[in-house]
């Protein structure tokens, strides 16, 4: 693959330990390939976190959505293709495509990222690194035809569903909860009886604070229309006693 | 690589969402890629597990023991080589090597594995399936320099530490808990502040039943040597009121 390219297309397999049990892939090691795949996009093109990290600079994971016609299943070779959508000085838009071996797209994503000084963990301007390089890569025509993220609108009587500490396997290279761990603890609020009945078709998340290890992670989950639900993610920071929300998902099932 | 080599190679890399919080990768997914290339060389040899499900086979993994001289960082690429040691009617063993990039060896594995008759899950010849297919691959030469697993003794004493109700994400393709999330488990037994001190040069894991979607695991640790740990796994089957253990395991810590 030429680096010129605006989109980057990266082969992934469905390992079957990465299977649940409908032998599909689950959305956490599904979203953990799209952002292997827009990290390896990133760094060919000279913004990539490896990149940035000799410059302390990071990407941060601000959204992402993921919405799936047809879920890989165990052994099946798929790609991820990935390109920038849009790029504005504190945020830019990438966006996914899985496509099956038969070369037929089964689903799509779209996350936001901002880019942090990892010494000051102020925004910095996107446009601005290595001169520029990610503004020449920008595709604004590529379809993804799949909603925007939008604010997950949640009431305050959301139920309490969970409590969680958090532990050595969940914490990322940066000392924070990782952002795909997240993930596996919503699906977890889910019954297996329930994946019996219904297959996950889109999952979207918006990532608001970091958590440390240590830090009580607490669910609150609340069925807006049947089948869609959203969970609101709280900690509650060693020694305080009021919680913060530090992201917020919403899931749209359909019965299978 | 042509099918008829009895030792297989294939690249993995550090992905940064599977690396811990020192930045190097966690010994449960590096468990992962060790049984995804035993799986890929059988599978390119006529014994891998697509090709068991056809015929109402599978295999099982009795034990698995890793021990890392030096763990893969964030960003590393490496090698997993793998080849069958010795196989009897109803055992075989599996070793595996991890090389750097730059060609050496940084560490290896041991598994023992099974074959069961996925309707009577009662154990099978492995020496009859495919006509023989795995006799032709064994290397008894090839140098695997690790202790093999032994049984770990635990007293009757080890303190009970935990007790998690399995979920969604802990459950494969079989309807069990994967291999793979005992492993993970096991290390959140283990505090941040401990791994920040301590390296875990050697984990081993012997399974003994399987676990369902809803079993309570219990966990039991032991220090039984400064720095190695044991812990005993057990699960309580729903409306039990005696436990069982499922699996048993070692870890071998250094100070870093």
């Amino acid at each position: 693959m030429e680096k010129t390219e605006k989109v980057g297309s990266y082969e992934f397999l469905a390992e079957p330990f990465h299977c649940d049990f409908n032998k599909r892939i689950t959305m956490g090691h599904l979203g953990n390939h799209l952002l292997n795949a827009a990290d390896f996009h990133a760094e060919a093109r000279g913004f990539g976190m490896l990149y940035l990290s000799s410059i302390s600079r990071s990407w941060v994971l601000s959204r992402l959505a993921v919405e799936m016609d047809e879920t890989p299943r165990a052994y099946d070779r798929f790609t991820v293709e990935t390109w920038v959508e849009s790029a504005m000085r504190y945020f830019t838009s990438r966006n996914f495509a899985v496509v099956n071996a038969a070369g037929k797209p089964i689903g799509y994503g779209r996350s936001v990222w901002a880019m942090i000084d990892t010494e000051t963990r102020q925004p910095v301007n996107i446009l601005e690194v290595n001169d520029g390089a990610l503004s020449g890569y920008v595709d604004a025509e590529k379809a993804c035809p799949i909603a925007k993220s939008s604010r997950v609108k949640m009431s305050e009587t959301a139920a309490f569903v969970r409590e969680i500490a958090t532990g050595y396997s969940d914490i990322d290279v940066n000392g924070h909860v990782n952002s795909i761990k997240y993930i596996e603890h919503v699906l977890d609020l889910f019954s297996l009886s329930f994946y019996e009945t219904h297959r996950l078709r889109r999952f979207e998340i918006a990532y608001v604070v970091e958590t440390r290890c240590g830090e009580q992670l607490r669910f609150y989950r609340e069925e807006t229309e049947p089948d869609t639900f959203c969970v609101r993610i709280c900690k509650l920071p060693v020694g305080a006693d009021e919680e913060i929300e530090v992201c917020r998902c919403q899931l749209v099932f359909e019965k299978s």
